[in-house]
């Protein structure tokens, strides 16, 4: 990373953009506005959210395509987060540095591990294990028997992956994500005591799966959990037995999903959401933090709320929630309106004894 | 579990069924429906759930009482969930096998440790802990000093159990829980400061507990947290300080319980609850997902909602909030509806000048 | 912590309280008001919950001044759980013992190390890692390169430090926390791939700061997620990238605080409570359990409900909801009644053919 320097021209075609200021303008790395100085790009993604251009220290700037006065260098692009995303990983990207098994991993019998892998100390790999090429394993990884590892693969410190799970190629593991613990299934008996039942599934995660710290996906019960290519899963986030999860899928932290739920591609579940079990989510689905879904969802469906109901509808809803004790009232003072009007209607009974209606 | 066979006759036993077909039937392994194949048995919890029996390539099948229509060999239950469960087990369990202290865990003055035992590597364990016959301790695994184990315990990968802590028999806890943890409690000082009240108690999980990946179970400030035999918990979840759960509860998964809550046996806390401290639950509450409980619960009670309310009148409140903005305006017109008849009712009156009620 | 004993006097000086009864009592510990006995000192906090002085079977109680009645020794104080934190952690302080680098730890080049530390085998320290005085770390904790770790400081069983992360002195964290994890951040391509964008910040954590088990807190995109001095934060919390909470607030259980969101001081965040990213709460902001913010919070903000409103407001709404259903059925009944009135003052008009307005 340090000392890499790349001219700005060689950054507009990575990003596909259009070039403002001087071609061989030689950056050297990448910084939000803020803090950007001598030799950094950095970028603004909206100009609404009150970024000021002139006060940019740095020697070159992304900004959208609608930003046409610019007084330096820069580089316009259609979305700017992408572009910073793509020249970051550019700067920070290092070669693999092939350490091999470090003499203080613990590793079982008949496994398969290239020579061009990174296993720190304190790393525990099982029988059986095969890891792809480039596999870098953190202190404290926890690999039972059988885990498939593909290439290029990163687990984080204390990560354990257990036994027969499959994890794809360029999967990152965040500490403390557990994949294939047992799911949550029991039969109960005459007596209310809880039979656990066997959970001999897997879990399989596909390429290019981000999973977040301390998150756990349960083996399915028979069969697999299934994590497809694409897909970043956010920390603490619970995903239960025979849960699929679809393509590029944004999962916020804290969600959880009940056994058996299914999702299509593309879908976007907000924080601390929770699914029930045995559902499925059509593609492109997105779902507001905190809410609650029970039902299956159409392809596209935009929901919020416990239960979910339309997002425009919860909108409403939730304003008109906030002011029920004034609905309480007029609709008591209404009552008492209309009761009086009905008096008023018929006379001489309003004065009948007894009568409170 | 490769190799094993058993006659159908003897399943039959095993569950208290009733067979059908042929009793000398060989099985080797429980599968489900779809995937059931030569020698296994599969089953059908509900035929409402779609499985066509033809359909089934097993070779038996554990149906409900209801079914009477069977062309193969198949075992009638009255609760297949359990009946598979029973099974199952017996295909998949495996004997232990005692391979004793691994010389890469790292063991403590004046622990009590049987021979028969199964210790990873990795491992580390404190000074006078107990272990109880056929512990398996898998790698990461940490037990601080004076803690005690039952018998048959088996602690996954990266498990912490905190000093002084009780774990009973057949207990199961998956990777990376953490029991034992001090409770969340401090003293507010006059400026605003949290000072840490000392965290003395322990944690005591009773026999045949189940606990899942990433549970958080905290010690008590004094005296003991403590989970009652059979009782199930899912990952994710947390128990504060002092919080005590009775026998054959099941707690579903990311549910957190304030500190000091008790319940009685055999309540169900679905996914995301949340429980306030101080309170009670009683025997077979249920409490449906993402619900919010602030107040005590009588036995048997079925709740709802933040805050819980029962749960038919949940139902009914959450379709009703569904059409709150229709009933703002409904309100809206019925306002104005009256307002005219009295209008109406008031003759001249509504010719005033600047009379607008 | 066996053997001490302190005479009363000395604990009435030490929480600036009124002695009642014998100075010379020798007290030689704390505990809770049903299990203290001979020569330990118990409390009670408020005589509302019942408890009652004359069951105590404790040597002395600690007792709210406007406690006057008591036969026994006591301390009377302004607020007793502080006392009895004060007096308590003065029981239960233990000299720190420095055991060393134990020799199955790994530590890797360049780090500073003073002879004043306990580490646990099965430790991992990355190079370039900077330890304060008197540092414990307990086995399977994990220490990235280029971390600083402040005086005192105790992280317990497994857990992680990531890279370049700097830990305040007196910094209390709880099994499996994570401190520096990447934050979830990526930028969405046109063909709905998601292109992960650099987590190049850190996290920093300052003084006095205690952070719960299983907890997250992920590093920032740029910059630094920040927790300020004093702030407790409970188990299974998450906290974003470039999050910024202030000082002496309490975070209690299973929050999720979305990126770069920031608080004022003595802030406190009910368990199971989400907010949104790039909001700001005020000093002295309270948000009930369970709770959903979206919205910047006024210091002194007090308040509940998805979304939050204020915490009056919501009381009063949430009674209202649970009476929704009647709500429904009065408005037809409203209804009806207004439509019959109306009727019956247009004379004639309820007769015509088709009408049913």
């Amino acid at each position: 990373m340090a000392g890499k320097k790349i001219r700005l021209a060689e950054l507009v075609v990575l990003v596909q953009g259009e070039l403002v200021g001087d071609p061989e303008l030689l950056i050297s790395g990448v910084a939000d506005f803020d803090s950007a100085g001598e030799g950094e790009i950095t970028f603004v993604a909206d100009l609404k959210r009150g970024a000021r251009l002139d006060e940019c220290k740095g020697s070159a700037i992304i900004v959208p395509l609608a930003v046409t006065e610019i007084s330096g260098s820069a580089i316009r692009v259609k979305n700017p987060y992408l572009a910073v995303a793509r020249i970051h990983a550019l700067f920070v990207e290092e070669p693999f540095v092939a350490t091999g098994v470090d003499a203080r991993a613990v590793v079982g019998d008949d496994c398969h591990i290239p020579a061009e892998v990174a296993i720190s100390p304190l790393v525990f790999i099982g029988n059986r294990v095969h890891l792809g090429q480039r596999v870098t394993l953190h202190p404290g990884v926890v690999v039972y028997d059988d885990a498939v590892i593909g290439d290029d693969v990163v687990l984080y410190a204390n990560v354990t992956i257990g036994r027969g799970c499959r994890i794809g190629n360029r999967v990152i593991i965040h500490s403390g994500a557990v994949i294939g613990s047992d799911g949550f299934g029991y039969a109960t008996d005459g007596n209310g005591h809880h039979l656990k039942r066997p959970q001999v599934g897997v879990v399989q995660i596909d390429d290019d799966v981000e999973i977040g710290a301390n998150t756990c996906i349960d083996r399915a019960t028979f069969g697999r959990t299934w994590v497809k290519r694409g897909t970043k899963i956010d920390n603490l986030v619970q995903l239960g037995h025979n849960v699929v999860i679809g393509e590029d899928a944004l999962l916020v932290a804290q969600v959880g999903m009940a056994g058996s739920t299914t999702t299509g591609n593309n879908v976007v579940i907000g924080g601390q959401v929770g699914l029930g079990g045995h559902i499925h989510l059509g593609d492109r689905v997105m779902i507001a933090a905190k809410s609650g879904v029970h039902n299956n969802l159409e392809p596209g469906s935009i929901v919020a709320g416990i239960p979910a109901i339309p997002h425009k509808n919860w909108l409403r809803a939730s304003a008109a929630y906030a002011k029920l004790p004034d609905m309480v009232r007029e609709m008591r003072e209404l009552k008492k309106k209309v009761a009086e009007l009905s008096r008023a209607m018929t006379p001489g009974r309003d004065d009948s004894p007894g009568n409170d209606a």
